[in-house]
Parts: C-alpha cells; sequence; structure tokens
C-alpha cells in the first residue's frame, strides 16, 4: 500500500527526480511572490502571521524544557522579542530516537511523502517565511522571498528526490536462488531494511537561515534520522516556523513529532557537547572556518557536511560586452551587500589591462569603471535598500570599517539611510586594488561588502592564482571573462583540478554569485569551502544503512 | 562516440546494475574451476603462470624504483622467493596524478569499458590467481579458487556497477532555460564534468587479498582516481598479478599505466607517511582496530573506508533441525579455520538449553554435540586440510595456543599433517564454553579457529547480549537459529539497532559467514566492524565530484 501522502505529491516527486537527472530549468515552487500563484490574501496573511510571532513565546511542545530565550537582533532594528523554549539536549536526542522507531516503520515512500507534504506546508507559508529571513538576515524583501521561502524549499526538494532516489534503489525484498547443477537450486528470501545513522544536528547560519538549513534537514529526515535544528543565534524564527510546521505534518500523520525539534543553545560550549554526543551520527554545518573545523575535527562519531569560508573569485581576460559585464558584477558586489557565500571577493585583472568591446582598458581603467558601474547601479535609494539589505552582524560591520587600510580604494563604501527602517545598517560596497603580491588582503574571507581587484601579471597568472586560491582556502563559485576560447579552456581545466563550479561571461540576468537547485550544484564537495555539495548522491547516501536478513524459503 | 570497450562488455555491465537493484542471484564469473568454462588448460596454464612468478623478480616497469623486496613465507611452507620493486611513494603519487588527466577525459563510459575489460581478463587469469592467493593466504584451493578470483571479481565488477550507475546519472551538458514571463526566456547551456577526488589508496589484508582488496580498488578507479595498491606484506603476489594485468589492459587503451601501481612498503611508519599524504583522497583498508583507527584519525584529508575486526555472534533459541543446525555451523567454524572477518566467535546459547526437533538439549548437550559435530565433519583427512586451509600468521598460531586458557574447553584444537604441504600449519577449531559475565573472554576479536559457546540466562538475554556486542565491538554478521517467530522479530529488530546483517535458521549450504556479490551486502557500515559496505551508493559517491561550467547561449 502507498502511503496517501506519496501519492498525493508523486507528480511534484517525478518532475524533482527528472530535474536532479537532466539538470535543465525546474522548480515546484512559484518564486514570484504573486498573488495569482500563493492566493489574493497571502501577503497580508503572510505579514499577519509574522506580526503575530513578536513579543511572544514560541511555543513548540518539545521536551525538556528548562527556560525560554533566544532573542533575536534585527539587522533592520525592528524589535522582535521573540522567545523560544530552551531544552536539554539530552532530552531532545532521547526523545528523537524514540520517535525514529515509527519514522523507520513507514519507510522511504512514507517519508518521502511525508516530506513533500511539509515542503508544501512550508511553501504556503512562504509570507511568513520571508518576513522573518529578512527581518533576522537583513536581506532585502525579494531576496528574503526567493532564498528564504521557494528557492529554500526547492534545495529542500532537491535533497528529498535524491534521497528518494538511492532509497527507491533498494529492494525491500529479494528472493536469490542460485543453481545447482543438477540439484534443486538453493533458495533464499532475503529482506532489506533501510535504516537511519541516528540523531542528525543541523546547524545553521546567521544569513541564509533556511537556504542552507533545508538541504541537510530534509537529507535526513527523508533517509530515517531524527533531526534537531540549531538555528544561528540571530536567525531563529524561520527555523522555529519551519520546525513547528513539520511538527504539525508529522502529528497529523500519526509520527512522534519529536522527531524534529528546535535546539536554542546561547553557548558555544553547550552546541559543542551535544554535537560530541555520542548519538548524533551526522553534522549540517554553514558557518565559520574556525567552529566547522572544531566539529570535523571533533566529532568523529558524526558524518560532518560543512559550508565553510572561501575567496570566490573572478578572472577577468577579455569581454565583447564591457558594459553589461560591469553591470553584471555591479549587481553581484551589491546584492545582499556581499553577505553571501558566493559573492565574488577578489577580481584578478591583468596588469596589461583588458581588450573590450570599447577598446583596451587599463587596469586602472576597469578599476573606474567597475567602481562607476556600482555607483550607478545603487544611485536610485530604494533600489539600494531594496538590493543591499541591511548588514547582518556587528562583526561585518568592524569587518568594513577595517578594510579601506588592506588596498587602495577604488570605491568607498558609504552607509545608506533607509526609509522604513531608521536604524537599519545599510552599506554599499567596498572596492579596492592591490597587487597580486598583497595575498594576506585578499587571500582569506572578508565576509560581506568587501572585494579586491587584484592586479595580476597577465592572464595566465590570474588562472594559476585562482587556481591555488580555491584549492587552498576554497571557493564555492568562479567567473571568468574571456573572449579567446584557448583562456575559457585553460581556466576549465583549472577548475577541473581546483574543483569549482564556473561561470563564463555572464553579462546579462544571471550572475555568479546565484545557484538554482536541481541544476546548479551548490559547492562541489572538492575545495575547502565545502566538503560537500548541495545536492548529489553522497549528500543522502552515506545517510542511511541498509540492515539485511535473509533465510531458506 | 561510445567506447568500444563498453559497448564490448554492455551486457555484463546490465546484469550488474540489474542486479544490483533486484539483489536476487548473479554473477559475472563462473565460481566452479571447470574446464568447460575456464578452457580444457587453463589449469595447467594457471599452474605453470603460478610456478613461472617463483624465484623471480616481479617486473611492473613502474616509476621511482629504489629497490625489490617483499618475500612471503607461505602458510603451507612452500617457498615463493619472489621479490617485487619498491618504489618511492612520491613517484608513485605523481605518476597517478599525471595518469590521472588521461583517465577523466576518457570519461565515466570510457573508464567503466575499461575497468570491465581488466576484471575479465583477470578472470582469464583465475587459476594462476587461485594458486597466488591459496600459497599466500593459506586457504584450501576451492576457496582460493572462488573467493580469490570469480568472488572477487564479482565484487570488483559490483563497485564498478554502483559507481556507473551514480556516474551516469550526471548528465555530461544541460540546457538551462527559465521563462521570463512575457520576455525571452534566460537561457544557458552547463557543463558537468566527473573529477576523481585524487589518489586513492587500497590497502590489502593478508587473508583475501583480493576479494577485500577489488571493491575499493574498482570503486575508485571507475570514478576517475588513480590507484596504489599496497598489499599486505605477506600477499603480494595475488596484488602484483592484478595490478600488473590492470596495467597492461590500461596501457593498451591509451592510458598511462602509472595510474595504478603497486607499493611494497615493509615498514609501517612509510606507510602511514603514504596514506597521510596530502594528495592521499581516499583509502581502503581492510585489517586490524589499531591501524584502522589510526588511519581514520590521522589521515584526515582522505575519506576511509574500513573494515576493522568484531565479534560475529549467534543466538541460538530453538530449531526444528538440530543435526542440520549443527553441521551447518561445524562447517561456518572450520571453513579456513576461522580466518575469515565473517566467521562466527561467539555462540549465544540459554543456561536451560533449547528445544529442537530430537527433544531439548541442556547448554551442556548443545556444547557437547557440536564439539562432535565438528569432529564428525573434519575426520577424513582429505576433508579436514581443504577445509580448514593452514593457518596465515604465527600471530593466530600464538592466540590460538593462549586461548584455552580463556574458558572451559569443549573441543581442543588439533594440529593436522598436510599429506601435500608437510610444513603446513593445520589447526582444527578450539571451542570454548564461557558464561556471559566472562566478557573479556568472548567479547573482543579472537582471530582464528577460536569460538565461544557463551551461556546466557536466556533467548531474550542472548538477543540483547547480541545487539550490545555488535553495537560496542562490531560485527559482519550474526545469525539465529528459532522456530519461534516472536524470536525472529525480536532479533530483526535488534539488527535494525546494531545495524547487522542476520541469518536465520541456516541448516542447508549457505553459511552465515559467506555473502554473495550483488545480493548481501558485506558489512553495514553501520557499527564498528566497518564503516562502510561492499557495495552500496555510499561506497562510490563520495569518490568523485561533478565540476560544472555555465555560459548563456
Amino acid at each position: 500500500m502507498v502511503h496517501p501522502l506519496f501519492e498525493k505529491h508523486q507528480a511534484t516527486l517525478d518532475g524533482a527526480v527528472a530535474a536532479i537527472h537532466s539538470r535543465g530549468y525546474w522548480s515546484a515552487y512559484a518564486e514570484m511572490p504573486s498573488p495569482k500563484v500563493y492566493g489574493e490574501t497571502a501577503m497580508d496573511d503572510g505579514k499577519r502571521a509574522f506580526d503575530a510571532h513578536l513579543g511572544k513565546r514560541f511555543e513548540l511542545d518539545q521536551p525538556g524544557v528548562t527556560g525560554w530565550g533566544g532573542d533575536e537582533a534585527s539587522p533592520y532594528g525592528l524589535p522582535l522579542r521573540v522567545s523560544y523554549p530552551q531544552c536539554d539536549p539530552q532530552a531532545l536526542i532521547d526523545a528523537g530516537l524514540t520517535a525514529m522507531v515509527g519514522w523507520q516503520k513507514i519507510g522511504a515512500a512514507g517519508r518521502t511523502g511525508v516530506c513533500l507534504e511539509i515542503l508544501d506546508r512550508l511553501n504556503k507559508q512562504s509570507f511568513e517565511l520571508a518576513h522573518a529571513v529578512m527581518m533576522t538576515t537583513g536581506q532585502g524583501w525579494m531576496m528574503a522571498f526567493q532564498a528564504g521561502a521557494p528557492h529554500a524549499q526547492d534545495r529542500g526538494l532537491e535533497a528529498v528526490a535524491y534521497a528518494w532516489r538511492e532509497q527507491s534503489f533498494v529492494p525491500g525484498e529479494a528472493r536469490w536462488e542460485k543453481p545447482q547443477g543438477k540439484n534443486p537450486p538453493l533458495v533464499m528470501q532475503k529482506h532489506f531494511e533501510i535504516v537511519g545513522r541516528g540523531v542528525a544536528l543541523v546547524i545553521g547560519c546567521g544569513t541564509f537561515p533556511t537556504w542552507n538549513t533545508y538541504p541537510g534537514l530534509f537529507a535526513a529526515l527523508a533517509t530515517g534520522n531524527p533531526v534537531i535544528v540549531k538555528p544561528h543565534s540571530n536567525a531563529i524564527l524561520p527555523a522555529a516556523i519551519t520546525v513547528r510546521t513539520i511538527r504539525a505534518v508529522l502529528a497529523e500523520n500519526g509520527i512522534d513529532p519529536n522527531l524534529v525539534t528546535l535546539a536554542v543553545i546561547p553557548q558555544r560550549a553547550a552546541t559543542q557537547q551535544l554535537a560530541a554526543h555520542p548519538a548524533v551520527k551526522s553534522i549540517d554545518f554553514t558557518g565559520s572556518n574556525v567552529f566547522g573545523q572544531w566539529l570535523i575535527d571533533n566529532c568523529r562519531q558524526a558524518q560532518v557536511y560543512a559550508e565553510l569560508a572561501g575567496v570566490n573569485n573572478i578572472v577577468v581576460d577579455s569581454t565583447d560586452a564591457y558594459r553589461a559585464m560591469l553591470k553584471n558584477l555591479a549587481f553581484t558586489l551589491s546584492l545582499y551587500s556581499g553577505q553571501m557565500c558566493t559573492t565574488s571577493q577578489a577580481l584578478f585583472v591583468p596588469a596589461g589591462g583588458i581588450d573590450t568591446d570599447e577598446g583596451h582598458k587599463s587596469f586602472d581603467e576597469v578599476c573606474a569603471d567597475l567602481a562607476a558601474a556600482v555607483d550607478a547601479f545603487l544611485a536610485k535609494p530604494e533600489v539600494a535598500t531594496a538590493v543591499l539589505g541591511a548588514i547582518q552582524s556587528t562583526d561585518t560591520l568592524n569587518r568594513l570599517a577595517a578594510a579601506p587600510a588592506l588596498g587602495k580604494v577604488v570605491l568607498a563604501s558609504k552607509k545608506i539611510a533607509h526609509p522604513e527602517f531608521p536604524l537599519a545598517e545599510v552599506r554599499t560596497p567596498l572596492l579596492l586594488a592591490c597587487d597580486a603580491t598583497d595575498e594576506a588582503a585578499y587571500m582569506e574571507e572578508r565576509f560581506g561588502p568587501i572585494s579586491f581587484i587584484v592586479k595580476v601579471a597577465d592572464t595566465a597568472a590570474g588562472i594559476a592564482l585562482s587556481e591555488r586560491v580555491v584549492s587552498q582556502h576554497g571557493a564555492l563559485t568562479v567567473g571568468l571573462y574571456s573572449t579567446r576560447s584557448a583562456v575559457i579552456d585553460a581556466m576549465t581545466e583549472a577548475t577541473w583540478r581546483s574543483k569549482v563550479a564556473l561561470s563564463i561571461n555572464l553579462t546579462g540576468a544571471v550572475f555568479v554569485n546565484q545557484s538554482a537547485a536541481f541544476s546548479d550544484y551548490h559547492g562541489t564537495g572538492g575545495n575547502p569551502a565545502a566538503n560537500a555539495s548541495y545536492a548529489d548522491s553522497a549528500f543522502v547516501a552515506n545517510r542511511f544503512r541498509v540492515v539485511q536478513r535473509r533465510y531458506h524459503v
């Protein structure tokens, strides 16, 4: 008997599985916040649902509550004053392991159906989630809606599709019949049970609390594991809304809701203790190298899927669309004030300048023209605030304030007043020029709106430098602008060695820092920026095990 | 254009991919050493080929040769006096990385075709390999032939099938076309390149130098990685023959043969240095907990797939085929003198005895009857020497000599003279009885012909003990004898928690210590005996990465 929720969402699942195979464009959840798709009242309903959380306790009915806490500081300066249950981690682990039994029992199809129902329900909450993401992360509204809701849901669905594909490949049973020449065959009946590894811990980041959380959350859940979601201390609400919805769907379907819980843990030491707990068998983490490396080094009982820092970069060799290139780069550097793990930090430009459709441009001209393009793009305040959003953390503000000392300022960062949120910290990108030898400046991640135009001897040196930076420091994205096929080939081969995704000659409405679910692999898992990819078979295959039994018939 | 070797072996590949999906009986390589299959002269040819190695240098034409060494001591007392090239590990790494480029370029289908050709060629060498396995490991002839040649080849093919299944799911390219309402769609061309992780190190064991080496070797190779095979110091010849054949097939097909090399390294420190080399990205290991744990703890740059020690066990509750059960157990305990990683070490028998088709049997009767069954099975010397083989290492001989102190001797181990090999150390199984509380005796791996009949309070206690032993000390196999469905259910659920394969009521010609490629998962990867399984998606999916590039069209 097929699980009713599997039947209900079969078309979505089929579409997702086909999409991860063809990797063409596909999406299950509309990215435009359109009333036609989401309903005429969705916008207002979502805002009201968000407002209803403010100033209140966020009830989750979890076990082991020891107190309430977790008040986030909005980058927009809005007082949120939501408090969340703080639970004894051991109680969450015990409850999760208890719930795991029933979750195993409904099988891969049942789990997949329930996960698809959860995603569908989260999609209907997209406006509420978008407000929660915007107000906790500082993202602009449109990005908060798209990346925070439908795109995150797509990434979750992608993980479910991979998990389903791997699990459905394992037969529930088999008849094994070995010929014995003239004698009757040896016959055995075999059963294959898919079992989760144990408690999965998913640690979220402060900038993309759903987009970077859903892949690990749904990969672990779909493969039979209880999940503890530990959000970033400043972006709890989007995770809390998510966990509440998951728990509701589980309970409605006869599954113990303690399968998925929220862990609000203010102290790093307590998070470390939870992460190193013997019952925790997988950890998904997005964040700093320091904590990520600590997890990898110390949580040997668990499989760690980590997305860490990197130095994304672009080699600029030549272009036949100079203005369009500058405009594309200006958008990339401005979007969410460079607070994306995919934002380009270093642009490698030959000392002798570049050939363009507007003639040869010297290194200094490229610097000046890019600065002018950013300025022009952000000229209208309503565009600027919508694109830039607000700075998420004071660490980033401090980093930005100190950054001008790292090179020659090509474009200074400015503070912009937000008409709606007077307390919001809005900043335009800082552009610095430096020499390739100034490695200390550009060769570590400077998270935020800080980018370097790095003078390299020539294009070949730029490609070699890009490869070295990616191999040693990691990157999720690199870009190339070139009209010469030999250069494109050389850069392509460099990325095969350094294992990083390459975008070539982006001059339109696709940007190097954007990655589309079902088509673009986010991270390769092959350089220091990430040891896993969203999403591929490796992201799901080790989250479950197959236990067989056999007997004669 | 399809690679000609892919086309040549397509039917074999299709069969293997279908088999890992259905998990019924399937095999590509005949397990009977029959002249009808292998050719009328195969037996003699194989023996001659083996003899031709003796007393000679085994030439491989590898880079960086610094000397010759590696003379193995045959457990049968036969002087082998083969010496092997010892190469500078850095030279092997450098040469492997150079060869990797062309190996990537022929793509997944090309690599798969070449791997299938290699397996086919190894199959034609089955008799030569069988002699090499027999003489280096001490296995009896039939086991050396089957496990050493066709079964090992099947396991290699299984890994290739999994690798192909995962790689073929990744499209070479995709057209991404995103609708833009009334505007023309955004269109991008995307390419997806499968790249290996880097050098794969495959460390073999002394007892199954091909069966335990081929899965990792072929999984790593098929997914685009150069492979360095580091055999056990006493079982080099089977690996050397394998590596030579691989190198020949590679060279014939225009691939740099240094893609696969043999590392004969006498000092553990030098092996450790190689394993921890930054260029080594995966390590497959079968062997001791001490060295395996060292690899896991110290080789953090690599993905480690480790099969370590365990305490395989059987719960005996009741049976309706007492004689057949005893006979089945007698064979299991005798085969290759218990020198299999799957041999049962502990039998949990209720203190109150068991119900059987021959009436109730007390604990002591079960002990005595099992001892008698082993004695009867090994009564004929030609059967005994064929089944037992020889003891592979002096460590095992010493362990066996000291073991009687660990419990009450139910059946003493005897030395048997081998009619053909007077120097062979042949030993019958030692059976000891002890109490469940004597944990120090039976709760660590006692590799070799040493088994314990452990007195447990009752069946429920036996099942609980089995679960605890597997969870804490690991196991590749557990068994159960019971006529009661409630007991079978309880044991089944225990194995889901401890994640171990279960064989129920084996009373015929299938044995708990045997695992069939394409159908039985060898190890689950979910308990301390192994962190990976032969074979599943997780065994291959993380051995390659996908590097994409995209551009507008």
